[in-house]
């Protein structure tokens, strides 16, 4: 069994990582922490894990991290950096489910967190955890920078199209809309149910961070720069990425069968037939992407829907699948939930 | 008074024409039929209603609505051009809330809606009831096809671009999210709770309805052909459109100045300060289109946010006004209600 | 016309005074006040005000208040009980939406709110602002006491019953459900819509502020002790209160009867006919409660339906109700909105 | 492993069995039957289901049904017990998720269900599956109506109150409230987002089919008549049954204990410590059912909260709960599913 820490386990990555770790047939969950919630039964504050998680959350300091054989961050931004090294020393490795590792670019990275990185080092040395892009690289690696949950519908949208060559990838638009869950565990007006529900808006249109870390993935993919406006919405419902993206074709090309090629091998992303359109609660609470392909009226617009489900493939279930490659295990261990309808 | 007569009254065009006319200083309702309901009284079958509106549904064929100063017909697409001769031969004006007089081109018309038309010259003589572009034809209109509320979000949010020759009007693109009244009072699996809820999903990639209408319209404004991606999307909300437009900038505009001065003298369009991003329930249960404009990175993507109360201004409210036009009133009267918010 | 004060309208209730009171035939708001917002345009604030509200918040110390006729007190309790006697003295009226004024009982009020009353004289004079059961004495009060949402929903369901001598009144059952607007404009993990959405709970089932407001109003009609049992619960909706109520028969009466002649010249409570259940979407927005009255089976459990919008019968709609009765107006003025539907 | 047959897969229960079922380690989904649906595949119906069941539905008629270990009925009621006996007598066991065999007195089941029963001998031979109560009948059993879902969330919350003597059980009250998958994958006007989201009713006050079967169940366990006032509420959520029960207390009693003590080896129903207030949530899409009991002010009114997913605990999680009884079969297997939270 592998050991697994967790560091943070108050939001809902971290929960999530709990719900899907609680029956993963060859992990052990060994440490929990929380700053603030030191001492509290973790089935005490999430009444949905009573019977599947006996355990307290710790003190964040303690020694017993580092003896797991991997410690998952689902911590704010600016965490994992300064506790990795101490970490990897003793012996673990690190999926990192915010932002300190996902980002080459580091002056990029410290505009966008506004924080100057601690571990420049370890950052070159991470590797970024789309396994759709990555899987060899992830296999080796000692830390991983696992991908924002946009980020991860958005390239899983586009990656087939970067590689291609049949589309202006200069002047891409992904129109993204995003579940409340997305915004994490906090209190904050504009989360709460009587502002958010019934109710449907755009935010960040100026800009947003994930659109870096879409872009220098994408970039390595295509060999060349990316071109792309973001625009993401918070929508009422608690879970789920719709993103919609529109991309000028410049080539004929027969671009299902290019999705079809792309993925036949993957495991998690999942090509409908022509003519669909996926729901978001086709993926709900399971580590699927699924897509479709939309030529309309045959005109020079190419129209990609990309769902997925931000908490589990566009966060915790990632995160696992990421383990399952770095630790050798089948990559879709622990990851079998077949998704929730209605 | 005017005397209003209403055809079809039990849809949630028609439900919401009673609320906001029960509330009207110079309309009376004198008359509202429905096929399936005659008999019923209105506040039986929607008890919101109660103490509001007094009147039972009539038959769909009496010779009431001969009497009537105007009729809406909120009823199905292909009643109202059957229906329409006999009325404006009996003196009254009629303002249409479903398709039958939104396009002129009949063999598109014919398309969408697979009917041969049965008032080509109707149509002819109709006018698009559009405000802000055709307010002095809808003053002597006969016949206003009233238009639907995707169409009115669009090009609410899009008729200072194409009029402007500033962005590439050959490539725009809309992608929008409507509440699920949008679709009607029908019971349809795909909108029910169970189905609809903690979901989203694009819908009619392939083509909508709403796209030649809103083409057709903006082409006249325009003075050339216009292009354009439209993808609609059901949110989980009852009420609400939310478009978000995006054009190729290909001539240096002050974007912000182009919108608040179009719009400076309308008393239903708000252009927001820059920054800003409309939320739709701002203008919940009212008759207000709210616009933001933003130049992401000031880069060469233009991205119009534009939302409305699918039901009002996308539907009753704006029939409401086109009234009010018709017969030299006061644009704004009756359609004072503020927002209702949370 | 008459001129309003607002204090603290930056919450639920404020804004719904705001949306209320920019229609009000009779009335001018002259001045809102906010300790945080000061300076800060009401419409900045909220966007659905555009164009409705056209003043900014000033200072809670301001003088302006001292020329208003009525102040509201929108604000958390604790606030009015300090600023009213300065107020008073200067010549306005006092409507407290908080509980300061809704207690005679002090002993029972500071073990609730966990605070000394800083003006029990005032408490005294003041009167509990239920319009169908004080209405005279409101018509005199210079103090009013805004009754709590619950309050007001249960009150209404249980009045006639109370004062019939035909149940058991020693052990009455209220199941309440409260949309999550009526916990306030609140930035709380509980409230968000992650937390609070597709989910259903009872809280404070130990006990809830409101059980000795409804206690002390009811003894007062009844003469003679009320024992209540009443569960809270938060409801995955915006606005609405839904009170389900149980009595025990003790006496045969005709329960239709008596409901439709206690409320029969009220303009606010709508007894329905028999067999009905009521939705609290049949009243989105407006200032009516709707009641339904049932006896199962015959048995000698009796169940009353109970149905307000907390934002406004519950809330702002009652106190300008109140208002209305205060001033001599139509005590309708102002509150003809039509309910909201879909 | 054992041989699966579903009848009429196409409702919720329907596809619910399938997403338990196809991570079920003992259990072999063989066949699956729609009259409508015949030829189509499972997966292209419910998409969250690709990669999971590679099945089409067949016709209802086909002999393979014969051939199954257990044929479970998710058919609207006045099915299985048509189809009952033709199946048992080609060696296949019965669990019907309809109300066929729910009820033995057959009076009582024709006049809520307006049928004649169809086959009067195998009701008798029948158990009611609630394995709290009938594990044993359940082991043996041939035919297994499976409880109605607020039959389930009610008796679970009522059962230690009953057996005990401590109530008063002639005057017991049930106040439900269900999310709206509770009434099935129905194109009906009341179901739909617009008329349900953001609203909240009761129905069927005077009198709902689940009562006879709570009765009928209660007072085998009391040994005495039982009185219950049940009402329904449909709640604006997908899933999810709160049950709130009052009964009036007759004898001093330790309640928390007598609660914990009955539920204490039961695997699926967790008795929360005292002062909680168990949310739907946190049974989402498992096979729980969370109790807290309250004495309020220690008064004479006892309030017990229940709450299960009604299409887990309240439906298919049941039934394959009483499949994995009656096949001898850990009762967990393949329930082991940790609650969706958010």
């Amino acid at each position: 069994m592998i050991r697994i820490g967790i560091v943070g386990g108050t939001g809902y990555t971290g929960v999530e990582l709990l719900r899907l770790l609680a029956r993963h047939p060859h992990a052990e969950l060994a440490v929990i922490t929380s700053r603030k919630e030191a001492g509290t039964r973790v089935a005490d504050m999430f009444p949905s894990l009573r019977g599947h998680v006996d355990l307290a959350f710790s003190e964040t300091g303690g020694a017993s991290l580092e003896r797991c054989d991997v410690v998952f961050f689902a911590t704010p931004h600016g965490v994992a950096m300064n506790d990795a090294r101490r970490l990897l020393d003793a012996g673990a490795r690190i999926i990192d489910l915010a932002a300190d590792f996902r980002l080459q670019d580091l002056a990029e990275w410290k505009k966008w967190y506004q924080l100057d990185h601690a571990a420049p080092d370890l950052v070159r040395a991470s590797v970024y955890g789309l396994p759709e892009v990555n899987r060899d690289a992830i296999r080796a690696a000692r830390v991983v920078g696992n991908p924002g949950c946009y980020a991860t519908a958005v390239q899983l949208g586009l990656l087939p199209l970067v590689a291609s060559e049949a589309v202006d990838v200069g002047h891409l638009i992904a129109d993204a809309k995003s579940g409340v869950s997305g915004a994490g565990r906090k209190a904050e007006l504009n989360l709460t149910f009587s502002e958010a529900s019934d109710n449907f808006a755009a935010y960040n249109v100026a800009g947003h961070r994930h659109v870096p870390e879409i872009r220098e993935s994408l970039e390595r993919v295509a060999g060349r720069p990316i071109g792309l406006t973001f625009v993401p919405h918070l929508a009422p419902m608690i879970r789920g990425i719709h993103a919609t993206l529109y991309a000028r074709i410049t080539r004929a090309t027969d671009f299902q069968a290019l999705y079809e090629t792309r993925y036949a091998a993957e495991p998690f992303v999942d090509v409908l037939p022509p003519g669909r359109h996926p729901d978001t609660r086709s993926v709900r609470a399971a580590n699927t992407c699924r897509i479709a392909v939309h030529r309309p009226h045959g005109g020079d617009t190419l129209v990609v829907l990309s769902v997925i489900d931000n908490l589990v493939k566009g966060a915790a279930g990632q995160a696992i699948q990421n383990m399952n490659i770095m630790f050798g295990l089948d990559e879709t261990a622990g990851l079998g939930q077949v998704p929730v309808l209605p």
